[in-house]
C-alpha cells in the first residue's frame, strides 16, 4: 500500500501493532511520550543519523539491512561505554514514493537485531522527506561505571576486536562494481557491512571487570578513533601494522591497497581500547566469553610522539588524523 | 566559518564548549555516549523531526526561531504527560551552504529555552544533508503518574489553555505573503508561530493533582487531537464553537476563515484535556498557578456520537477526523 494512502497515523499504527511488548515499557509507542521504567537511574545515551545518499545506497543496501544496520550502529556506541542496551527511539522520514511493504522489511531488520539484543522500540516521529533518512536514540543502563575515551595512560597495551577494514573494503568494490558477489570472500564482507555485529558482551565485561581505561567503536576508522582516544587520554599511540587483526576474506580482497581500509576504512563497529600491561593475561581468556577475538595492536606513548604505525619492514610512519569527517573533503560518498 | 573548513569534529566541539554543565550529566557531549543519572527510574521520552520545507521554511524562520521551536514541540510532549523534561539529544543534517554562524544562532535558540526550562543538551549527531533536518530527543522525568490520551470518560469536561489557532494563521498569512509585519497583532500571531510556549506548569499540575484523566498536546489540529483522545479513551466528544479561547489577534485578523484555523490549524502546543465534572472548581482556580488560561470548551459524549461541533446559530456539525497528516494530500505545504 503507498503510504500515502496508509498516512501518517495509518503507519504509526502498524509499526505499534508489530512491536512487541516488553518488560520496563509501560506505556510505548502511540502516546505524547513513551513511558518507561529504567533498571537504573544511570543511563546512557547514543544517537546516530544515517541519510541516503550520504550514509547509504539503497542501490546496494537492502532494506532490512538498513533497519539491522541503524540499531547496530547504536549499540555499538552503548558497547563502547559498557552498557546494556535497553530501549530505542527511532524517527524516520521517508519520500512519499516508498511503498508501506518498504517501510515493514525495514522495520523488520530493526525487530531482528532488537529481538537478540534485548532492546525496546518506545516511539519516533516519522514525517514525508525528500530522501529517506532515520534517526536513531538508543538508551541504555549502566550497571558498572562507564568506559570514556579518557582514560587510557601511556604504556597502556592497546586491543582491538574481531577483524579491520572488511566493510570498508566491501564498499570500495561495491563502488567499483567489481562483479564478485558469487565469490564466498566478498560475501563474507558484505555481511560485516550490512549486519555488523556489536560487542555487546565484550563492552560489558571490559567495563564490569575494570579492565579498560578507554574504549570508542571503530567507526570512523581506526586511526581516527584511536586519534579520538589519545587526544581525550592526553597519549600517543604506537601500532604495529603487521598485527592488525584481517579476515582471511580481506586478505584475499584486499589487492593493492593492503591494510588502508582496516587503518582508516570505517564502519568496523569492533571495540578499541586500552588497558593496562598488568591485565594481559585477563583480556587474553575474554574472546572465549566475548564471543570474539581480541588481538593486541599497540602501545600508548607519549602525547607528543602524537600516532605512529610501525609498518612490516620496521619503518614509521607518523599519522595525521585519517578517517570520515562528514563536512570535509574526504567524503567517501554514499556508503 | 563555513562548515567544510570546521569540520564534523570542529562543529561538535563548538557545541560542546557552548554547552553549560548541568546537574546529573555525568558525560555530555563528546564520547561514544552520554551519561546521565535520572532523578527517578521512572522516565518519559519523546522525540520529533522538523524538515525543511515540510516543517519550517527559512524564508521566514529565523535559525534562532527553529532552535526554540524545536526544543519547544519536544517540551509540548513532555507536558502533555505531565512529565519534568530533563535531558536533549539533538541531532542535525546541515546542508554545506550553511555556515558555523548560522548553526550558532539555531544552538542560541535551543539553549535560550533550555535554560528556561531545566534542559540539559546531553547528546546528539551530525551530518551534512541535501536540506536542513533536525531530530530532537528529549528525556524527561515522571514524578507523577503520566496522564495519556486514553483516560477520558463520558461525561467529563474538555478544556483546553491558552488560545487556539493563532500559529495556523500566522502560517497561513505568511504563505499568503500578506504585508502586515507592522501591525501588532500580526506580530503576537508570530511569536506565537515561532515560539510557542509549552505548558509545562499546567501540565505537572494536573498531573500531580490527578485532575486530568486524559491529555494531549494540540500539534495536528483541536479537532485531530481530540480525535486522538476519543479513539484511545473510547467517547465521542461535543464542542461548542463560542467557547473556543481566541487571541484579540485571531480575531482582529482571521477574516472570513472565522474558528477554521482555531479548530484545525495545528501548532498551537496548548494542552487538551478532559476532567471529571467534579473538580470544576479546582481547575478553575488552576490558571493563577500555570499562568495560563483554562478554558471548558466542551464535554465527553457517546463514543457513537463521535465528534460533534455545536456552532454559534446552535446547529450541529459532525465531524470527520481533519488537521494535519503528513503522508496524506492535505499537506499545508511548508511551514
Amino acid at each position: 500500500m503507498k503510504l500515502s494512502r496508509l498516512g501518517e497515523f495509518g503507519l504509526i499504527e502498524r509499526v505499534r501493532r508489530a512491536t512487541p511488548k516488553s518488560r520496563g515499557v509501560l506505556l510505548g509507542i502511540g502516546d505524547d511520550a513513551a513511558w518507561i521504567v529504567n533498571e537504573t537511574r544511570s543511563c546512557l545515551i547514543t544517537s546516530d543519523i544515517l541519510i541516503e545518499g550520504i550514509h547509504f545506497n539503497l542501490k546496494w543496501t537492502s532494506l532490512f539491512d538498513l533497519g539491522y544496520k541503524t540499531l547496530a550502529v547504536n549499540l555499538s556506541d552503548i558497547a563502547a561505554m559498557g552498557g546494556v542496551p535497553a530501549y530505542l527511539i527511532l524517527s524516520i522520514g521517508i519520500p512519499p514514493k516508498f511503498d508501506s511493504a518498504d517501510i515493514d522489511e525495514f522495520y523488520r531488520g530493526i525487530r531482528s537485531l532488537a529481538a537478540k539484543s534485548g532492546v525496546a522500540l518506545v516511539g519516533g516521529d516519522t514525517s514525508v522527506a525528500a530522501g529517506l533518512f532515520i534517526s536513531a536514540c538508543l538508551i541504555g543502563h549502566a550497571p558498572f561505571r562507564p568506559v570514556t575515551r579518557g582514560g587510557a595512560n601511556q604504556n597502556d597495551d592497546i586491543y582491538v576486536t574481531g577483524t579491520l577494514g572488511d566493510s570498508a573494503l566491501a564498499l570500495n568494490l561495491l563502488q567499483k562494481k567489481i562483479k564478485q558477489t558469487a565469490r564466498r570472500p566478498f560475501k563474507y564482507l558484505l555481511s560485516r557491512h550490512h549486519q555488523p555485529t556489536p560487542r555487546l558482551t565484550a563492552g560489558a565485561v571490559l567495563a564490569r571487570e575494570r579492565l579498560a581505561t578507554a574504549m570508542i567503536d571503530v567507526s570512523d576508522g581506526l586511526l581516527q578513533d584511536l586519534n579520538h582516544i589519545c587526544k581525550a587520554s592526553g597519549v600517543g599511540a604506537l601500532l604495529w601494522q603487521n598485527k592488525l587483526p584481517l579476515s582471511p576474506a580481506y586478505r584475499v580482497l584486499t589487492g593493492p591497497a593492503g591494510v588502508k581500509h582496516a587503518l582508516s576504512g570505517g564502519e568496523d563497529y569492533e571495540l578499541l581500547f586500552c588497558a593496562p600491561k598488568r591485565h594481559r593475561s585477563r583480556i587474553e581468556k575474554l574472546p572465549q566469553q566475548a564471543g570474539v577475538a581480541i588481538t593486541r595492536i599497540g602501545i600508548c606513548v607519549s602525547r607528543r610522539r602524537g600516532i605512529i604505525v610501525l609498518d612490516d619492514s620496521g619503518k614509521r610512519h607518523a599519522i595525521r588524523s585519517q578517517g570520515h569527517d562528514h563536512f570535509k573533503s574526504n567524503n567517501r560518498g554514499p556508503r
